[in-house]
């Protein structure tokens, strides 16, 4: 305990320290791990000669504007823009003046959480869920109630039975925290029934809805039906999350959500106190590889790019894996998730032999899921190493469930 | 009372628009109207050939990094470039451990209010104080108590006062928070021995300051001592601000906290939640901004620019205002903070007379305030309009001040 302890709000004092940061720190330093921890862009697709045009293009043309403050809200062009792109990508009907600019999908989610979330409010995510916005919400006090996934993502029997049973029990859910394309970190994909059935649920006992969708922009399936649940939602009830996080570049941090007018209102009085705005710049330079086409052209090339890293995951598995394990089969996203089925078997106690003995590295799955379960599963991710990386990194992990736990 | 307002949050639910940004939208669909409302940076002065350099050779060169996810606390080389700045240009002596890089000042001020604010703290400021961070430790539940100011900014033997009696009542008070040099909206500057009063009373109350410090990197009277507080930071309370919206340009959004090592790490926790990082590209940019001279350069440009329109200002203020106004003459920042000594005179009440009869725009004072004062202010910014525009505004409030109230 620091002389400085005494000065920390209880909010801080509740937060630690992530595990996947720290693991990722630790590999960083050992070029003879594999990691299929980390969730990042492979950097080779990065279109470095086209943002460097663009961003030169907005400094010198649009500086008085691009180097400004501008709108909490985000630049008008710029949600136009957005609103086109989510119109002939996603099908999502919406206004500029429903789209709010943030500082990448992690603030949309901040900005969310306080925006709606009052401590011992009830918020339903998937079981498992994406970590960073566990963090976020539980941050503001929520409490979080996990509903079982299967390969095709969430079950929404389970989850319709659970609504029914807190609204009984008097509790005040907020909202449903849904990925429904290319899970992170289960790595499903809802079906149609499954998405329809979500908005009915939402409709009938009166919740907001929380689509985080930052990977639907390429598939590897282009058979299935990806549409976004913002397409079913009859009531005006889901919030629609995105970034170009995944499609263009996550240094830039350009994010949005698409939300009722009401909201969006209330969103951007929360934002001012934040950080103002997004940065003027990195707007400009978003719009601008939206409308020059960089975006629609490069989403192309990703596809196929990360459907060979992707194929390389699950040959391996299939190949090398014990029976004894079960795993999602993503036709979207960067991760495959994974159940051991063998008593006591534990990813975190694991985590150092993983490393040390096969010289590879996952994230343990059990601070994904909401309750405390899920000390079996682990999540593996395909997006950075190349194919035959994959590979062998598959091969350790398969020796690693054979002899260990 | 819409359908969602049910979810709203009780924080979400205290937050008002913003008088300034509501009056600047007004204002903005008017040509007509001087406004010497808005205090942002005159756009002539973006160093826009610059900028687009470095971009593109960051982008170019540094993209596998410049363009992907990194740390929050921000990119090692971009802290060890704002340690070098920091002691170039304030005599500031702190590691790149000590640094933590934001999304702009305003998210620093946010991050701040989260990592140590409780509901029901106490938060000294000046009275009158920057309204986004009086906004932002509002929203964390913060009890604000205003010190008042004269023309050398705030008075530090009231403060010495203030704070005897809220511990004398058991009160927990967090920090103090003050713009030492070129305040935002006094435009005052602290003389040396009010610097290390105040550092003196943090050490015996066992209290951390928050120094806010944007406008220092450029003032127009090289006489002054504007070393900041930090440099008389005996017991480390002091948690040091700034940003390069006001020496390079705002739209990059990057500022940057220096505090001591166990308070870094918890702000760095928080953050994480918040935006996972500030943008990786423009980190670069500032970096390198930085290294090459630019922001030095730079920086010596904006003295003399800025000085012109402070004489402008003051040179009318004393030639046309009558004697019944009490003014700062700020040495730094963008800002003359003005009361009017005439019984009823409400700068809120008269701003649509002011836009629609005098043609002149100001932001009324009382915001600023901590305690409902300050109906006869105004806040009067120099850093937009050129000079002479700068004096016809003048003169129109003037004329304002004479025959309104």
């Amino acid at each position: 305990m620091d002389k400085y302890e005494k000065f920390i709000s209880r909010t801080a004092k509740e937060i630690r320290a992530s595990e996947i940061r720290e693991i990722l720190a630790i590999i960083r330093a050992r070029k003879d791990v594999i990691s299929l921890a980390g969730g990042i862009p492979d950097p080779q697709t990065f279109p470095r000669e086209e943002l460097a045009e663009i961003a030169k293009h907005v400094i010198v043309d649009l500086g008085d504007t691009a180097l400004q403050y501008s709108e909490t809200k985000g630049i008008l062009e710029v949600r136009e823009m957005i609103s086109h792109f989510l119109f002939e990508y996603r099908g999502i009907s919406v206004d500029a003046e429903n789209i709010l600019v943030t500082t990448g999908s992690q603030q949309a989610l901040d900005l969310i959480s306080r925006t709606l979330i009052d401590p011992g409010d009830v918020v339903i995510t998937e079981n498992p869920s994406y970590l960073a916005a566990i963090g976020a919400f539980r941050v503001r006090g929520a409490r979080l109630v996990g509903i079982k996934i299967d390969k095709h993502g969430m079950d929404t029997y389970q989850l319709e039975e659970t609504v029914k049973k807190l609204v009984a029990e008097g509790e005040r859910i907020k909202f449903i925290y849904t990925i429904p394309v290319g899970h992170n970190p289960a790595g499903t994909t809802m079906p149609t029934d499954r998405k329809k059935h979500l908005i009915e649920i939402a409709n009938r006992y009166d919740l907001l809805v929380i689509e985080d969708d930052p990977y639907s922009y390429f598939v590897y399936d282009e058979t299935a039906d990806v549409s976004p649940l913002k397409a079913y939602d009859s009531e005006d009830r889901v919030l629609y999350l995105s970034t170009v996080s995944k499609i263009l570049a996550p240094g830039l941090r350009i994010g949005w959500i698409a939300s009722p007018r009401e909201l969006t209102r209330r969103l951007e009085l929360v934002k001012q106190y934040m950080d103002l705005h997004s940065p003027t710049l990195n707007q400009f330079i978003v719009a601008y590889a939206i409308r020059s086409g960089l975006v629609k052209e490069h989403a192309h090339k990703l596809a196929p790019f990360y459907r060979k890293k992707r194929d390389a995951m699950l040959k391996a598995i299939k190949e090398y894996f014990p029976d004894n394990v079960w795993y999602t089969e993503p036709i979207g996203g960067f991760f495959v998730f994974v159940y051991v089925l063998k008593e006591g078997f534990d990813t975190g106690k694991l985590l150092p032999t993983a490393i040390n003995k096969y010289k590879v590295a996952y994230v343990p799955g059990q601070g994904f899921h909401t309750n405390g379960s899920g000390a079996n599963s682990m999540r593996l991710s395909f997006s950075y190493p190349p194919p035959e990386i994959i590979e062998e990194g598959i091969r350790r992990i398969a020796d690693m469930i054979r002899n260990e736990g």
